[in-house]
């Protein structure tokens, strides 16, 4: 999830703030006819799906003004402070970079109606598996208004209808955005109700789309731990969400050293508030007093502070020495864990122990040491040689992202329009009963 | 699903009626020695987690005298009604049947380490989707007592670790049949705490499985609707579970008569309590006049009672009148729903009105029909021309079944080994970092 830090990032809204009736009647409106458009959707064609996408697009750029206004007006109410002011903020340039994003999604491969496996059953039974939507996504968002768009779009894409709840910062952008979106649904001749918008910012939209069972399908929260955290106690509903990542590099005793420097540098500092970012790093012993010493060196010069631990410290007594909760601490900071381990099989235990099953990366030039680690770990992305900053929708091809999954079911890392799938079986008989 | 109609049964044992300490303690020690066990499951080869199925299946014959006693204590216990009686009751050829589906899963296909998709990016980025397991299931059933041995056979085949909590009428058979199962994994060498169980009855079990998210990853809800719903309303932890099989069979307008015949008696009366039976019967309107009369003397021939709409009734008046409800009533007996639609569009209307979304099939020689009619439905499996009870994990070829899911996301319809896990993303790179 690369959109600047929205996991563990400060929150200013997880729905308390909001004004509305307080009836809570939205949803029960809402979903069912959430739920007779995903019946248009799912028979629809991806061409069609593609026109809304592109009309939406088209919308959004023809209401810039209107939109701009809108988030004028959301400025203003704002008391927020300046980084999360800045995450409310549309200008031109984002307004285009969201209709682009929507534009994208249309060139992107049809996800539904793909074939996952065939097969023929000794009695002729012939037997498909494929690829449909999930059914109602429920997308609740905080601040940052170009989350409706891009849920919105890869909803549209993958067949889903999505219920979108907002935050109260960014009220009235989101409602202008979502206008853009009913335009393109209608150019296309597709049900309105297959996006849609909770009227207000009230938390009981939340509290009712998490416990919708039967109407909700899935909720997917996006934004700061608080918000995943409630969604992920209340819910009755299946979550697809982002808890923490807590991603490792391992330079081990093998590594090609210039390689490590500079994957060390990129996976720390590149953009240190994305969940993807190394927080720890363990170097393995034989190589720490020749490595350890460069590497702190770049990433000193890259601003970067340390919490090392005792056997860090013989080498470079100038590091602050970690406390034991430093290692249990997604930092999404400037700052870097830093502990010496014995091989490959002592970095696995330590990762076992304070990782969060994120993205875990070794660097080594040996492929017996790469295969041990890799297959040694138990998260959703494990690397060899490469940044943990890649791991992210668009860097795995999958064109777009709705977010990133620290799950175990569905879905796990990047979720893209494969992920907002499921699949049914289609099975052809010629009179077949069973015995 | 297909045991004797678990689901929709009636409930003995919620673990309302439980005994034990009622600290609940079980599960704080249980939880993170079952997440150690995944670590070496996950590395374990398939020869490994077979050799324990293997040894499991001997055990289990070995001490079938003591499987037996502990049984007979059970059913001295019990004073459950004749039904639920027979549910609990074990003999050799049970004990055998369970030891011989043991062995049958240690003869699959692994299901870890496949590769699901491959692909090389742009960068030189090489990605793979390989399964994975999914990690700790904790699996609560009621008061059939193989359903542990399958449960535990199934979840070693595929990498978990698994908790079972069993009903309090089955507890001591339930313990015999644990016994055998860590004999087995002492045998192949793998950790015993990878088979777990509650140590007595008491639903403080329950209730810790329930809210132990980040302990359990899964929870499998297997038993009445009763447990179902409690699972589905309390849990906090991602929950794989069967509501509700209200299946179909639309016999179109081109229908080979006598295939509709065949198609339908065995849909229905097969056997008539499990989900996959049809519980309502649309007929086209071109042919209800030819086709009814005798569908319905071969159904009641078997026993079969009925509940008709107007227009059966007009055609066959000594019908019974169904009511409103009838048409969403999962009889789960010997009783069909009866009603005449015009063509698959109404057919169509009414399964959407009155569906489960479970298994709905159509009759018909016009393949056009058949397109639109399976394109048109969101349930998990569709048919063109076979009998609604082949909904089954072992008549899919899954070779096992831990049970038949309801929900969208991870798994639809019958939930066999490849059902059982998950997956995670490998990347191999040559030392990139993200722009």
């Amino acid at each position: 999830m690369d959109a600047g830090g929205a996991a563990g990032m400060a929150v200013a809204d997880t729905g308390a703030t909001g004004v509305g009736d307080g009836s809570g009647a939205w949803l029960a409106a809402a979903g069912p006819a959430a739920r007779a458009a995903t019946r248009v959707l799912a028979r629809s064609g991806v061409d069609q799906r593609d026109a809304a996408l592109r009309a939406a697009a088209a919308a959004l750029r023809e209401k810039a003004a209107a939109v701009l206004e809108a988030n004028a007006l959301d400025l203003a109410a704002s008391t927020a402070r300046a980084a999360f002011r800045d995450r409310l903020t549309l200008n031109e340039a984002r307004l285009e970079s969201m209709a682009g994003g929507l534009e994208q999604i249309a060139a992107l491969p049809d996800p539904l109606n793909r074939e996952l496996a065939a097969w023929t059953r000794p009695n002729g039974l012939r037997l498909r598996r494929v690829s449909t939507p999930v059914g109602v996504i429920g997308m609740i968002y905080e601040s940052r208004p170009n989350v409706g768009a891009d849920a919105a779009g890869l909803c549209l894409k993958s067949g889903n209808a999505v219920l979108l709840r907002g935050g109260s910062d960014s009220l009235h952008s989101a409602r202008a955005i979502h206008a853009a979106m009913r335009e393109g649904l209608r150019a296309a001749g597709l049900p309105e109700a297959a996006v849609q918008m909770a009227p207000d910012a009230d938390r009981v939209h939340v509290a009712a789309m998490l416990a919708a069972n039967g109407t909700v399908d899935l909720i997917i929260p996006r934004g700061g731990r608080s918000l995943v955290e409630r969604v992920q106690r209340e819910a009755r509903v299946p979550v697809l969400a982002h808890a923490e990542g807590l991603c490792h590099t391992f330079v081990h005793r093998a590594a090609n050293p210039e390689m490590a420097r500079r994957i060390v540098c990129n996976a720390k500092m590149r953009r240190v508030g994305i969940c993807g970012s190394t927080e720890t790093l363990l170097v393995d012993a034989p190589v720490a007093a020749t490595l350890l010493p460069s590497i702190v060196a770049d990433l000193r010069a890259l601003g970067c502070d340390f919490r090392a631990d005792e056997r860090a410290r013989a080498i470079l007594p100038e590091l602050p020495a970690a406390t034991a909760a430093d290692f249990d601490t997604e930092w999404l900071d400037a700052v870097l864990s830093v502990a010496v381990v014995d091989g490959t099989e002592a970095a696995l235990a330590h990762i076992a122990r304070h990782g969060s099953a994120h993205t875990d990366c070794i660097v080594t030039e040996d492929a017996d040491a790469a295969a041990t680690f890799m297959g040694g770990l138990d998260s959703a992305v494990v690397m060899w040689n490469a940044s943990t900053q890649f791991c992210d929708g668009g860097e795995f091809g999958f064109g777009a992202e709705i977010g990133i999954s620290t799950g175990r079911m569905h879905a796990r890392g990047p979720v893209g329009l494969e992920q907002l799938c499921c699949f049914r079986y289609e099975v052809r008989g010629d009179g077949q009963v069973r015995l």
